[in-house]
C-alpha cells in the first residue's frame, strides 16, 4: 500500500515537470475534476462500438478513445460486443446505426452529425451519427466538448450542420518560414525538413481544426513566391495534404500571377495569352497528380505590388477565369481577393508635406476602391469563382463599419476575410478576444434584400442562392510552444472555427466552451475570465481609436500609436489622412459633401449613417469631420467624450489586470503568470495610446484634459520620438 | 484499492498525454526506473541540508529538491535537523560543511567543487561543497547528473574545476527574430515582448547551461545591429540578465563597430576619435548601470562587410584596444574574432570563368589571411582583450587542421571558437555528433613549445599564460519545441559545454551521460546509440568531404554539393577555388610550391604535413594537388580511395539507421520517430553527395566507379539542376 501511495505521489509530481506549456490547445482530456460528474460520465458510458475502416473514421475513434480514457481516467472497453457498448459510433449506412435510427429528414447533408439517446434493450444508449466519415469526425469532437465542458449526456438530441460550406485559414507564411504579421514565432511549416520529416505539429494541427470546423488552410502567404508550384514544393505540399486528409482538411496555396513567367519560362502573364492559359492547366494537372483532392488557389492580384492580369490590360475576371477554367475539371475553385487599392500618382507626390485637413476629398478614398473595382465585375466570373472581401472596407482595424461589398454583388459569391492574428490589435501583447469583432459584422444589416439581410445571409449564400461559400480566417498560428504566443490568442483560432460552422453561437458561449475546455470548468474562474474576454474587444477600441478613428497608428510595422505620421510613402498609408484632425474638428467626411463613400451603401444604410443623429457615434469619424465642440449624446463635447473613451480604456485593462489577479488560484501557474505578464505589457501600451493620441489631438482641439483624469506623464514629443 | 489503481492508471495514462517533446533536454529527472537502484539511492538520500540565502543557492537548491524528488519519486526531507539529512549542501564558509571537511589544498577556484562521501555520527553522509555559491550550483548540478545517469553514490571523492574560465554560447540571432545559420525556428529571444514578458524558456536556458558548465552567453549576432545598444534594448538586455544572474550566466553582446555613427549621431567610428573614444565609454558605463555583471562585447570587424577599424586605416588592436579601454573599469572584456579575409579586387574580377586548376596559387589564400593580419599584431592589444579564432583556417568545414594562429600569439590569449550549430555539417538534418570534431581540434598538437603543445593548452592558458581565457560555441539553438530540431542536436551543445568544462572528458563519455539524461539508462540503448554518435562524424566527412576536401558545398545557403561552382561573387567563395580538379589530380597545393600556408605552423606540424608521405591522409587534399592514380597507403589510387570512402559514408548511414530501428523498444515513440525519419532524410542527402561529387571529379580523373559499387542513379547533369 505504501509503495503505492509512492508510486501515486511520484506520478502527480511527475506531471508537473510538464508544465502547462499550451501546446495542446483546447484538446486538454485530463481527467473530469469532479467526482460526482465523473462517476456519473463513467456509469453511462461503459464502452464504446465504432467500427472504423476508412482514415478519416480511424482518427476519429483514436480521438473518441483517447479523449474519453483521458477524461475518464479509465481504459475503456471498445470491444465490438453489444452488451457492453453505450456509446455507438457510425454512418447511417452501417448496421449499428440503421438499426436503431434513421436520417430520414435530418438533412445533415456532407459535414453534419446527429448525436442523441436512444433506448435499446432497456438500456439508454448514445449515438453519434452521420452521413459521412467527417460528419462522424465532428460528431465525436462534440461529444468530447461536452464531457470537456461538463454538460449533461443524458438525454442528448443534438443535430449541428455547418452554415458554410468552406471554413478555411489563411496563413501569410512564407517559404522561408517568416509569418508576415505573425507574432507566434516562425512558421509552422518546415519546408526544408518536408517531405521527409512529419513535425508532430502536422498531427496535432488538422486534429485542432477539424475539432472546431475548419476544413481548409491555404499554406502560403497572399504575397505569394511562385516557387511553391514547383515540383519540388508540390512534394512538401502533398506531404501535408497526407496528414491532412483524414481531418478532412483540404489543402489550398497561393497562386502568384506572374508564376508562368517566374517559373514556367514565359515571357508574359496576360490571363487571355493561350500559352499561359495551358500554362496554367498544366500546372493544376501537375497538382492534383500529387494533391487529388486539392482545394483551389487564393489570389493576391493588382494590390500592394502583386502581379495580376491588369498588368496586362485585362480585368480581375480575366485573371481569375483563367485559374477557374484550369481548376473546374477538378473540381477546384479560385478566391480571389477584393483587397485592392490605389491612387492616382500625382496624389503620392510630396509625401513629405501632405496634409489632409482642409483639404478636397479624394474621390479615390481608399475605402471605395474594393467597391469601385469589383462591383462592375458582378456576374462576370465563372461559377467556382468566389470574391475573399475582408470585413470592413479598409484594413482590419479594430473597429470597420461592414464592407460596402456585402450585398452589391448578387451574381459572385463572396467570402468573409476575418484577420485572426492581431496585427491591429495589439499584435502578441494584447488580450482582445475577437468573436464580438466578428460577430458585429456578421450581425449588421446591409439592408440589401430588406431589413434583416445580414451580412452572414449573404456570406452563407442564403440571400442570393451561392453555389459556393466560404469563410476566411488569417491565422495567428506559429511555432511557439502554446502556437499563438498569447495564451487568449487560442481563443481566437476557436473563435473564428465555431463561428465559421455557425454564426449564431453567441461570443459568450464560444468563449464559455473555450475557456472550460482550455483552463477549468470552476464557474469562479470561467465567469470572471468571460467577462474580461467579452469586454476585450471594446476596451482596445477605447484605447486605441474610439468615435469611429481608424488607422492611426505606426506605419509600416502597425505598432503602437502614430497619429501625426505625415510621410508615408503614399497618401492612404498616412494616419493624417484618415483622421484629418484641424483646428474645427476631427473625423473623415464620407458623405455626399466628402468622398461620398457612404453611397456605396444601400439606402437605407447610407441614410442612416449620413444623419449624425442617426449614425451610431461608434462610427461617427468614419463617415463625419465632427467639431471638437459637437455635442454627443452623452451631453458631453466629442473632446471630452473621445478623452472619457481613451481614458475608460485604461480603466478597463486596469480592471482586467485586478480580475486576472483574483484568478491565481484556479489555473496552472504557468498561464496565470504569462497572462499577468502580458496583461502588464497591455497596461502601459494602452497608456501609450492614449496619452500619445490625446496629446497629439489636443495640438488641434486646443482643449483641456479634463482635470478629474490623470495626468500624462511624458509629452507629446517624447510619445512621437518612440 | 480499486480506486488507487484507478488512479496509478490514468497517471500513468495521463503522463502519455504529454508527449516527450524534447523540450526538458537533459534535465528530465524522471523516477530512476530501476528499482533495486531506486531503493539503493533512497536509502542513501535521507534528506537534504542546505541553508540557501543568496540567489544562487536559492535556485541551486530548488534544482536539487526538484531534481531528487523526481528521480527517488518521493518528497524529500528538507528539514534542517541533522539526524535526517544525509546530504549536506554549502559553500566551506557554512558551519554545516567546514565543521566537517576543510577547503584546504583543493584549490577549488571560484567555480570548482568537491563532492564527498564523509561518516558523521556512524552514518555516511554525501557533502557538496565549494568555495562559492557557483561552485555550489555546479557541484548540485554533477550530483544529480550521477543519479541520472545511474552511477554510484555510494563512496564518492569527486573535485571538479573547469579548465578554461569563460564558457560562452554565441547566439548568431538577429534582432528580428531571424537566426543567422540557425534551423531550429526563431530566435527564443523575443526581443518585442521583452522586458515585460519572461518566457519559460528564459528560465530553462540558463538551467540547461548552468548544469553543463557555461556560464557566459552572447545574445546577439557578430553580424551585428548597433540598436541592441540603445536604451529601448538595453532594458530588454537587463531583463534578461537579471533571470540568468543566479545561474551564474553572464550576458555579452555583440559591438558593430559603426554604432557611434549608427545610433550615437557622430560622423565617424575611428577608434582614435576622442569622441568616438568618449562615446564608447559613455555607452558602456550606461551598459553597466544596467547590468552590472555585463561579460563584455564580441566583434566582428573589417570581415564581410562589417564595418571596422581598418575603414579607418587603423589596427585591429586600435578598434579592440579602444573598447577594451571602455570596457576596463568594470572588469568587462573585448573578444575580438579573427575570422577575417579578403583578397585583391583583381582576384574578383571575372568571377563568372574564374577556374584555379593549373593557375598559380594565391598568395592571398583565405587560409592564411587570419594569421597574416593578426600575428603581426600580438602583444599589441590590452590585457582584456581576446582573439577569438576558428577551430580551422577556413570555416566551420567537417574536418579541418587547426588554425596556425594556435600557438602564433604568445602574447594574446586566443579563445577557441567551435561551431555547435551544422552549418556545413548536414543543418538540421543530418545526425553528427561533434565531440570528436572539437576534441580532434583540442588534441591536436601545435609543437609550439615542443611535443605536447596541444590546441587546448593554448586556449586555457597553461602553455602562455593567458590571464583570460575562454570557449565559445555557436548555438543551434531556436524556438523549436525540443530547442535544436534535431534530437541528437541537443547533444552538440551538451558537448560543447562539458569539453569547455574540461577537455579531458572523452567524447564516448560525454555521449554516455548524455544518452542516458536524455533517453534511457538502458545498456542495449546506450551501447548502440553511442556507436551511432561516435562514428557519425566520420561518416559525415567521408560522405561529403572526405581526404581532405573542403569547401564544395553549395554557395551561400551552404547546403548540399556543388563541387562544380565557379560563379560565385568572390573568388574564395567558389568550391572550384578549393578543390582544384583537373585532368592531373586534386586538391589545394599549401606547400612552399603552392600557397605556402603551411609555412604559418610550427616546423614540426609543417614538416609532418609537407611530406606526403607523413602527411596524414585525412588531411592529403588540404595540403596537397595530387594525381588521381596516386598510391594511398592502402594500396589503392587516389580516385578508388574517394571512390572508396564516399560510398563507405553512406554505408555507414545506412548502418545507423538499421541500428536505430533496432532501438524502437527502447525509447518513446516521438523521438524515436523523429529521428527515424530524419536519418532516412540524411541517407537521401549522402547519397545525393556521393553521386553528385563523384559524378563531377569523374569528368576530371576520366576513371570508372568500381563496378562492385552501386550506380549512381541520375546524371552529374541532374545534380547541378537541383
Amino acid at each position: 500500500m505504501k509503495k503505492i501511495c509512492f508510486a501515486v505521489y511520484f506520478l502527480i509530481r511527475g506531471a508537473t515537470l510538464f508544465a502547462e506549456d499550451g501546446y495542446r490547445l483546447w484538446l486538454r482530456y485530463d481527467k473530469i475534476d469532479n467526482p460526482s460528474l465523473l462517476q456519473h460520465y463513467r456509469n453511462i458510458i461503459s464502452g464504446i462500438q465504432f467500427p472504423a475502416s476508412s482514415p478519416t473514421l480511424i482518427v476519429a475513434k483514436k480521438e473518441l478513445v483517447d479523449g474519453l480514457e483521458g477524461l475518464l481516467g479509465k481504459k475503456l472497453n471498445v470491444a465490438e460486443r453489444q452488451n457492453i457498448a453505450s456509446v455507438r459510433v457510425g454512418t447511417f449506412s452501417m448496421p449499428l446505426i440503421n438499426s436503431i435510427i434513421k436520417n430520414d429528414n435530418l438533412n445533415l447533408g456532407n459535414e453534419g452529425f446527429f448525436i442523441v439517446t436512444k433506448k435499446i434493450n432497456g438500456k439508454n444508449n448514445i449515438l453519434i451519427a452521420a452521413d459521412s466519415d467527417m460528419g462522424v469526425l465532428y460528431g465525436v469532437f462534440q461529444f468530447l466538448r461536452l464531457l470537456q465542458t461538463h454538460q449533461s449526456i443524458e438525454k442528448l438530441s443534438i443535430i449541428s450542420i455547418p452554415k458554410i460550406q468552406n471554413r478555411i485559414l489563411n496563413h501569410w507564411d512564407n517559404l522561408n518560414r517568416i509569418v508576415e504579421r505573425g507574432y507566434a514565432g516562425a512558421s509552422i511549416w518546415n519546408w526544408h525538413l518536408l517531405p521527409g520529416y512529419i513535425d508532430k505539429r502536422y498531427i496535432d494541427y488538422p486534429r485542432a481544426n477539424a475539432s472546431i470546423g475548419i476544413n481548409g488552410t491555404v499554406l502560403t502567404n497572399v504575397n505569394a513566391n511562385a516557387l511553391v508550384l514547383t515540383k519540388l514544393y508540390l512534394e512538401k505540399v502533398a506531404a501535408l495534404a497526407n496528414v491532412f486528409r483524414p481531418y478532412h482538411i483540404k489543402v489550398y496555396l497561393t497562386a502568384r500571377f506572374s508564376a508562368p513567367i517566374d517559373i514556367g519560362g514565359l515571357k508574359t502573364a496576360d490571363p487571355l495569352n493561350v500559352d499561359v492559359r495551358n500554362w496554367w492547366k498544366q500546372k493544376v494537372d501537375e497538382i492534383y497528380n500529387y494533391i487529388p483532392d486539392f482545394g483551389g488557389f487564393l489570389v493576391k492580384a493588382n494590390s500592394e505590388g502583386q502581379p495580376g492580369p491588369q498588368s496586362y490590360g485585362r480585368t480581375h475576371a480575366d485573371g481569375a477565369d483563367m485559374l477557374a477554367d484550369a481548376l473546374a475539371p477538378h473540381n477546384g475553385i479560385v478566391i480571389w481577393r477584393a483587397f485592392v487599392y490605389d491612387i492616382p500618382a500625382t496624389q503620392n507626390t510630396n509625401a513629405e508635406t501632405q496634409t489632409f485637413a482642409g483639404l478636397p476629398y479624394s474621390l479615390n478614398d481608399r475605402f471605395k476602391q474594393a467597391y469601385n473595382e469589383f462591383k462592375p465585375l458582378d456576374g462576370k466570373f465563372r461559377k467556382n469563382v468566389s470574391i475573399q472581401v475582408k470585413n470592413g472596407p479598409i484594413d482590419f482595424q479594430p473597429r470597420e463599419p461592414f464592407s460596402p461589398l456585402f450585398g452589391a454583388m448578387p451574381q459572385t459569391p463572396l467570402v468573409m476575410e476575418f484577420q485572426i492574428t492581431q496585427e491591429y490589435l495589439g499584435q502578441a501583447t494584447n488580450l482582445v478576444y475577437e468573436a464580438p469583432l466578428f460577430k458585429e459584422c456578421l450581425d449588421a444589416d446591409t439592408y440589401i434584400k430588406g431589413k434583416g439581410s445580414i451580412v452572414a445571409k449573404v456570406i452563407d449564400g442564403s440571400l442570393e442562392n451561392y453555389s459556393v461559400t466560404a469563410m476566411s480566417g488569417v491565422a495567428n498560428i506559429g511555432n511557439e510552444r502554446n502556437w499563438t504566443a498569447h495564451p487568449f490568442g487560442q481563443a481566437n483560432w476557436y473563435a473564428f472555427g465555431r463561428l465559421a460552422w455557425d454564426y449564431n453561437f453567441s461570443p459568450a458561449q464560444v468563449a464559455d466552451e473555450w475557456l472550460r475546455q482550455t483552463f477549468t470548468n470552476d464557474l469562479h474562474f470561467v465567469e470572471a475570465a468571460k467577462k474580461i474576454m467579452l469586454m476585450s474587444r471594446e476596451t482596445l477600441v477605447n484605447y486605441m481609436t474610439p468615435l469611429g478613428l481608424h488607422h492611426i497608428m505606426g506605419t509600416g510595422h502597425h505598432y503602437g500609436p502614430a497619429p501625426w505620421v505625415s510621410n508615408a510613402g503614399r497618401a492612404d498609408w498616412n494616419p493624417v489622412y484618415y483622421h484629418r484632425a484641424d483646428s474645427v474638428g476631427i473625423g473623415f467626411d464620407r458623405t455626399e459633401k466628402g468622398s461620398n463613400a457612404l453611397s456605396q451603401y444601400s439606402v437605407e444604410v447610407k441614410t442612416q449613417w449620413e444623419d449624425v443623429n442617426s449614425c451610431d457615434e461608434k462610427y461617427l469619424l468614419w463617415f463625419h469631420h465632427m467639431p471638437w465642440n459637437y455635442k454627443m449624446r452623452s451631453g458631453k463635447t466629442l473632446w471630452e467624450e473621445l478623452c472619457y473613451k481613451y481614458y475608460a480604456g485604461v480603466d478597463s485593462v486596469r480592471w482586467m489586470q485586478t480580475t486576472w489577479e483574483g484568478l491565481k488560484n484556479y489555473v496552472d501557474i504557468e498561464r496565470f503568470e504569462q497572462v499577468q505578464m502580458l496583461l502588464a505589457i497591455q497596461e502601459k501600451e494602452a497608456v501609450w495610446w492614449r496619452n500619445a493620441c490625446l496629446l497629439y489631438f489636443q495640438t488641434f482641439s486646443k482643449m483641456p484634459i479634463p482635470p478629474n483624469y490623470e495626468k500624462p506623464d511624458h509629452d507629446l514629443e517624447y510619445y512621437k520620438a518612440l
